[in-house]
């Protein structure tokens, strides 16, 4: 119920399977889509995906932040009479108080035994399915004409653009370029120009002799539970320089390289067909000017792809801008990512640019190493945003609050005018305290990682019951956090968790032109998944993105937002109609338990 | 000493240091490429791969069978007086006095003990070398220009032609001829003509709803110790006339679509450039034409590719044939494999297109289901095959015997006249008897799978001080014999065994477009593998395959044949020098503790 209340508020997914054996809704939604979230569907093959025409007019209203959430007024007049614009604005305190409240039921003896149980029988539950079911799920699929597990809809949930690229790839890009235009200026360095040529000569190396191996930027054994060293293979040849040259957005050459590379990756998920991928760029919120020169940067070399929905992802990073005194406080930083957001809704007229480039962004991830200890325990007695000055980074939990409360504002503020909304899909779980995974069954609609919901029985339940999509990545985790075999994702999958297979970064940890079908095969081959698991996985993928209503009915069904069989189409899905029988059932099992259970608590009270 | 006499005798591969502490050798061969075996080197590409001129004259020689093998003669006279020509013959007795010889010792106590202790030792000694060498390892790599794991050779040293394409390619072939030529006649029943149409009309099928599901080629969890569901995954759709049409090379058609196909293999490993691959084609032995219609089928549809070279595979399937009465006695099995051989090398004039298909047929595997056992055991009271007509299949070590006595006499008579030799190279210890891999080591230049070395320490560590190859197949083990986490091919690599990765059915096995590399890139993240590991798997394919001198010098280094750091160019291999002088060291000191005792019980004597 708590998750619930706080996916509504900021237009999140939330199951109406457990949404009504909570209760709290009706059978039938009055409109089919109720309650989904709202994506822009891409344009039409005769449209131009970068025409600024048609942008809204301007509301006037004013936005002010206070305490590190950005308030709207209508006018000069509310502004200064302190009434904001009709629009839900989070609570501190409530939101303190129901974390605390899920951090005791994490703990509670009995209901761990009680979690720990369920998921011990979900586990077996499927076994037996698949001893008795198996072959007749095959069946299913055999009979299913024109699908296959190559032909449904794979989306890649979780990868970042900087390393959306396998290593072969960046190699062969840093040697065509220094091929085709060894003299032209590529950067700036104390008012001088540079060229290409100069930047490998002052590195003293013949791009004709780099290899994958000199280049480096292959995550190995070396880089286990060394997340400081992964984070370093991001210089090509250790060279800071390079990084900035090809694999950065603002940079001499306005981050052309970069683009060029991210199309050559779109162009291969175009000729795949059936793969698309929501790729991460950053915003750090150390300027006001970011959106808007990466909107430039999407406009002017056009990165546009059908086959592409990006991700906006902010590295917790506070503490070193701090440290460089770019920033005074926290709140400044929260201002410089939110602010430009409010104000390209509320005007879109005069930022044409941010505002078409947010049709084609869905959602803001958070991200850095989870497994970074921080002295700080949130609570409504924190510093608010404003006043933290300290050069100490703040929690996990407060970056978590104040992304949400941010977006849950911006999102209703933009359903308001008709536009599309975000969600919140931070990395969580995959190292550092379980408090984390606390924080984003509040606040996100879905997570990257989740490992660590193995340690936490009552969470990975509480997970179970949402249906909270989790993008997992089990070759990234295997060369940063935990051994292949150890991962959780096939237990995750057969006790009915909604997982997803994702890269995370190609560039650092795959082998094939292909990271995404690398992954599925690695998966298929470690853990014997059947085809029915697969294509079940893909289904997730598809339903966890970002893509639009209009794309998610034509690749898994008219009928999709319905949960159960009759919301799947094996048709375009591949998944057999028995088990996502299977699936249905057993959730409403499971849910039925808790209901009766609080029926019968509410008789002895 | 006894697999070295084995070796000479068929022109198989001794390593020299092995052969140097066995006191056996000179140290220093007269010419470096002696005791090489001999394959033909790729046509340039100004010449004709198909041409058939210039094949050498009849030498008008005789060939008789006696007691399964054949004998040269070199007139009436001769053949009369019993007087076969000047060639090794193979001798039963011996062999099967070497045998037991063997057998004794890998059941004897004390030298499994020594063994087992030494292979530990092997094992711990590299862990500690990985500690301290690793990172100058990967320093000298990073330091070697252009040469990276992607573009060094890598040969799948282990693949069937007809799985060689992945299920995918099939389907869409299989698409695309009925979608280009669905009236065309592919087959005749019984006399009546049949068209592509009329064949998926039979099966009640349209093409264009066929899936990668439906088409079952691919092995799956039921396939696991199921040799026999697995065999009947070649069928597609279950279907043994689309197998006939699609992967065979003699059918109405000519084998034109089979052909086709592997062309398309044989055309992306040209454009990958640093692939190369040893397809199996069947030859059966139940009638004498196979050869020239295998030949024809070669030369009519073109299928040469510099990227492949041929191995001919003999299922050991005689108690089928026998029970069909295709054949009276095992012997005549032997005569129509082998008599064809010998005529087409006698008289190459008449044979041509033999004479040139051989000379790009690099070896022989013998291929079938290890676990089925056998109530025969192999003996010089054994009966000789000629009067082997029973219905029972002879066991594999009579198998072995016959086929590696055949190629040895048939590798001399083309030695003699300057042609290309063969190399015996049996699938082996992939199931079934121990005893295989005591055949094998007797026989074979090198063996497919040997997994079952696991089980003896004493076979083992003979295959170390050997240096055996063995081609391993672990995603094909996955779904067959053993999952991939206990594969021991890590384990092998580590301790020194000459290993490298094979694919063995893509057909049945891969997800990806790119077999092998898939292979490289699950090992590697499985077990991970470091860049100097998967390079040193990649030269040992190199050094493994029947490429010819000129295309090893090329892709390995002038001096390949010379074993330790000095037989290593890291240029092209891009393995560590420091990683070969510990192998070279590892194994000398091995070799030293042996001959040291060998010379210490002299003394004692």
């Amino acid at each position: 119920m708590i998750r619930e209340k706080y996916a509504r508020l900021a237009y999140h997914r939330f199951p109406r399977t457990t949404a009504q054996y909570l209760g709290h809704r009706q059978a039938g939604a009055a409109l089919p889509e109720e309650g989904l979230p709202e994506f822009h569907p891409p344009p039409l093959p005769e449209e131009d995906p970068y025409c600024l025409d048609n942008a809204p007019p301007n509301l006037g209203y004013l936005v002010r932040m206070q305490e590190g959430i950005l308030f709207v007024y209508d006018d000069q007049k509310r502004l200064e009479q302190q009434e904001p614009h009709s629009l839900p604005y989070p609570d501190l305190e409530t939101y303190t108080v129901d974390m605390s409240h899920i951090l005791a039921l994490i703990t509670d003896g009995p209901t761990k035994t009680y979690c720990h149980r369920r998921l011990n029988f979900l586990e077996s539950k499927f076994s037996l399915h698949e001893m008795l079911n198996e072959m007749s799920e095959f069946k299913e699929l055999k009979s299913n004409p024109h699908r296959d597990f190559y032909n449904v809809r794979k989306v890649d949930t979780h990868i970042h653009a900087a390393a959306c690229m396998n290593q072969k790839h960046l190699l062969r890009f840093i040697k065509h370029t220094y091929q085709t235009e060894p003299d032209r200026t590529v950067a700036e360095k104390q008012g001088q120009k540079v060229t290409l040529r100069q930047v490998f000569d002052s590195l003293h190396m013949d791009p004709y002799d780099l290899t994958v191996d000199s280049l480096d930027v292959h995550a190995g054994r070396q880089t286990f539970h060394r997340f400081d060293k992964f984070n370093s293979k991001y210089n090509p040849v250790g060279a800071s320089e390079l990084r900035d040259l090809y694999l950065k957005t603002e940079n001499y050459l306005g981050g052309e390289y970069f683009a060029r590379m991210v199309k050559e990756v779109a162009r291969e998920l175009e000729e795949s067909k059936y793969q698309y991928s929501e790729p991460r760029l950053s915003i750090y919120g150390h300027s006001p000017q970011e959106w808007s020169s990466l909107a430039h940067w999407f406009i002017q070399h056009k990165v546009y792809s059908p086959n592409m929905r990006w991700i906006i992802q902010v590295p917790r990073i506070y503490d070193i801008f701090r440290s460089k005194k770019l920033l005074p406080n926290f709140g400044k930083m929260l201002e410089n990512i939110f602010l430009p957001l409010f104000e390209a809704t509320i005007n879109p007229q005069d930022h044409r640019k941010l505002h078409l480039f947010l049709k084609y962004v869905t959602g803001f991830d958070s991200v850095d190493d989870e497994s970074k200890h921080s002295d700080h325990m949130f609570s409504d007695k924190s510093p608010s945003p404003d006043i933290w000055t300290s050069e100490q980074n703040p929690p996990y939990s407060y970056y978590l609050y104040y992304m949400y409360a941010n977006i849950m504002v911006l999102n209703n503020l933009r359903r308001e005018r008709g536009l599309s909304t975000f969600l919140f899909r931070p990395h969580c779980g995959e190292a550092g305290s379980i408090t984390h995974l606390v924080s984003a069954f509040l606040t996100a609609d879905n997570i990257s990682h989740g490992l660590l919901l193995k340690k936490s029985p009552v969470l990975q339940y509480l997970y179970y019951l949402a249906q909270i999509p989790i993008a997992m990545s089990p070759l990234s985790n295997n060369s940063l956090f935990l051994e292949y075999s150890k991962n959780p994702l096939r237990e995750f999958l057969h006790k009915g968790l909604h997982v997803s297979l994702s890269t995370d970064d190609p560039m650092q940890f795959h082998y094939t032109k292909e990271a995404l079908m690398e992954e599925y095969a690695i998966a298929a081959q470690v853990w014997k998944l059947s085809t029915c698991d697969l294509c079940e996985i893909a289904r997730n993928s598809v339903l966890q993105s970002g893509l639009s209503h209009q794309e998610k009915q034509k690749f898994l069904g008219q009928d999709y937002y319905k949960e159960g069989p009759e919301g799947n189409d094996i048709r375009k899905t591949n998944v057999a109609q028995i088990r996502m029988a299977f699936r249905h059932e057993t959730l409403c099992n499971e849910l039925s338990f808790l209901s009766d259970a609080m029926k019968s608590e509410d008789l002895n009270i």
